[in-house]
């Protein structure tokens, strides 16, 4: 990224990028909570954020890539504009999502003399927005957070929606908090030094949130995405490469769509007491094979796969057969193989994901296109039938 | 305490206790909260807790004292009605309010299989209220809490307004969370058993709790208490004792009463934004007592001399006189000695209570016993001549 863009701070390209201004303006989407807060989409954002962070001391919590990339510039635009900054960085990987670095991180803060009035800037992926968010959720019962995530998987998915937590060795996001952020400021700007794996999760869930809510970002997501995505060699790999470049306004629109639709479904249920079920469309399958395979399968992977597998399931019951089509994305995303796994060592993990009822689990399935329904009756039979199509259709 | 107490399960006299059974029903005091929860205090409640919370799994969480006392035979109990307990116990006392123990805790509720339909039921003084609610709080994102506070302390103060927390190396209750109670069962026959010195911190924030909205429960407890909290000679000393048996019906009102004050407040102003405040009546100094003398100087006294203090100060301002009736009551529940402390000692911990604005410090004094009001110009060199005052008073 260049360092002469304009500086009026506004929503301005990424230099290179053949794209307008107008383009690339800054999105907004509303999550009509009470208080109700946006969720900022455009390009250079984080040149914006001393302007649209009122509190006076903050920290930025980060981990030691990002910090590398956009937290050192960001901490210094942040002090030219006079607050005062605490700098709290951990290690990148999942592994830092456990008690003992949240208690690293709250104790920098206090550390830090902040008080009540101060801001936690989560800015980095999903686990920096759920350590960190934690982190605000429960310092001093609670301090003002913002999300800056730089993943694409966390400007869809994890940021919105207040949903913090950490990893107990007994199991993944055991312990958090619902705390809302003031506002998410998704810079699409760091996107583009996202490695081509990285953003391949956050297609996984683009696809996913596309499907339970808004049908054409599924087409959107393959069209502009896939290219970059599939890491097929260095030279063409990421969202700047030759063979894939993407202008900002397009990731801009992309990334707004996927937060309107979660956007709404978190509005309609904060607390995942009812249809915030449906953003786990394809997780409970994904879930088991990260589980039974040792997590080697990455999330990401593990939703694609899961994703088929429910429309597999829905097609059985005669609901849309969305099957072939999602086989063929899920291809051409290239993502790691499908674990050589048996159907036996599977069901224990499905039905330890909190939804069996009498011997049957439930599912989110779709009706259509954007239209997911939980389905509670499903049976083994049918679970062991759709297990066989995804393997005959993913190998 | 007697286990040939009425089948029933309804709020019977303690045995030996000389006092109607009518005397000892249980007091509802309601938290008008959304959504509104009950203070419940009476006798023998500890054996109406299986029908008092629906939940039918439930963590009981406690320390290894209490756990002796009180928590093997309400884990029988919760087991006779059916319901599945996971019993968490931890070393008493402050130390165990840490981000190490609060870790172990989580990792019990899990390791015990516990859900989000399940229970935390904090068996205990402030210490466990203050750890198991924090539990309850993150535990999945929050599992519902029922608060069973054993001491005077907590009944009074600390199990009331839903602030639970755990202290830093960096100082006490630095992470935590709002998180509010199912409901509170106060079972009074409980503080029988407890020592003079605990009983006489409850006293503390029981003539505070007076001070600030019920001027008649200060005389009342001062009536009751005092004889039991003082200590002399373990044979007079306790609330059993044959020089100070206090009827339970007696402990019910008292507890009643300030549970009603505490609610109110907590009620108007949950978040600690404003009313609140009042709730530190004392606080200042009392901090500041505390940390300058490395905490060896308990919570209750330290609160003892505070309301003294605030007393002198708002004398010195014209407000209302009621120093020497404090000083006399403070006398007599002959709490650990003042702390031999220069003034400029004291000053940094006032300052660092966060109530410093322009070189004065906020305080809440009273304008009448009853009338609580927050003062924010308070000079040095009045708290000054009221810390002369108090070392007159109490040396």
């Amino acid at each position: 990224m260049s360092e002469r863009a304009p500086a009026d701070g506004g929503a301005a390209a990424t230099a290179g990028q053949a794209t307008s201004a107008a383009a690339a303006d800054p999105r907004l989407v509303r999550v009509a909570l009470s208080p109700p807060y946006d969720v900022v989409v455009g390009a250079r954002l984080l040149h914006e954020v001393a302007s649209r962070v009122p509190q006076s001391a903050v920290a930025v919590v980060s981990d030691e890539a990002v910090w590398a990339l956009y937290g050192r510039g960001l901490a210094e635009r942040l002090r030219t504009a006079g607050k005062r900054v605490v700098e709290v960085t951990v290690a990148p990987g999942e592994g830092s999502k456990d008690l003992a670095t949240y208690g690293a991180v709250v104790r920098a803060l206090a550390a830090g003399g902040l008080g009540r009035d101060a801001a936690v800037l989560a800015l980095g992926g999903g686990v920096v927005g759920d350590l960190a968010g934690f982190a605000a959720a429960t310092y001093l019962r609670g301090v003002a957070l913002y999300q800056l995530p730089t993943t694409l998987l966390a400007m869809v998915d994890a940021a919105i929606g207040g949903k913090t937590a950490v990893d107990l060795p007994e199991g993944k996001n055991l312990v958090g908090a619902f705390w809302q952020p003031r506002a998410v400021l998704a810079d699409v700007a760091t996107l583009y030094t996202l490695p081509p794996r990285e953003l391949r999760q956050g297609v996984a869930e683009t696809v996913k949130t596309g499907l339970i809510g808004d049908p054409g970002l599924v087409d959107e997501a393959e069209r502009l995405l896939v290219t970059a995505a599939t890491g097929e060699g260095s030279e063409a790999a990421g969202l700047g490469g030759p063979g894939g470049a993407v202008p900002p306004g397009a990731l801009v629109d992309v990334v707004a769509r996927a937060a309107a639709v979660k956007a709404r479904v978190v509005t309609e249920d904060p607390h995942e007491a009812g249809v915030r079920a449906h953003l786990n469309l394809g997780h409970t399958l994904a879930h088991a094979l990260e589980a039974a395979s040792g997590l080697a399968l990455s999330h990401g992977d593990a939703v694609l796969y899961g994703l088929v597998y429910a429309a597999a399931l829905g097609r059985a019951r005669g609901l849309v057969d969305v099957v072939e089509r999602l086989a063929r994305l899920v291809h051409r995303l290239r993502p790691d193989p499908l674990p050589d796994l048996p159907f036996e060592a599977l069901v224990p993990y499905m039905a330890r994901d909190k939804k069996v009822l009498a011997g049957r689990l439930r599912f989110v399935l779709l009706e259509a296109p954007g239209r997911p329904v939980v389905v509670a009756d499903v049976t083994e039979a049918e679970m062991r039938t759709a297990w066989r199509a995804l393997e005959e259709l993913m190998r």
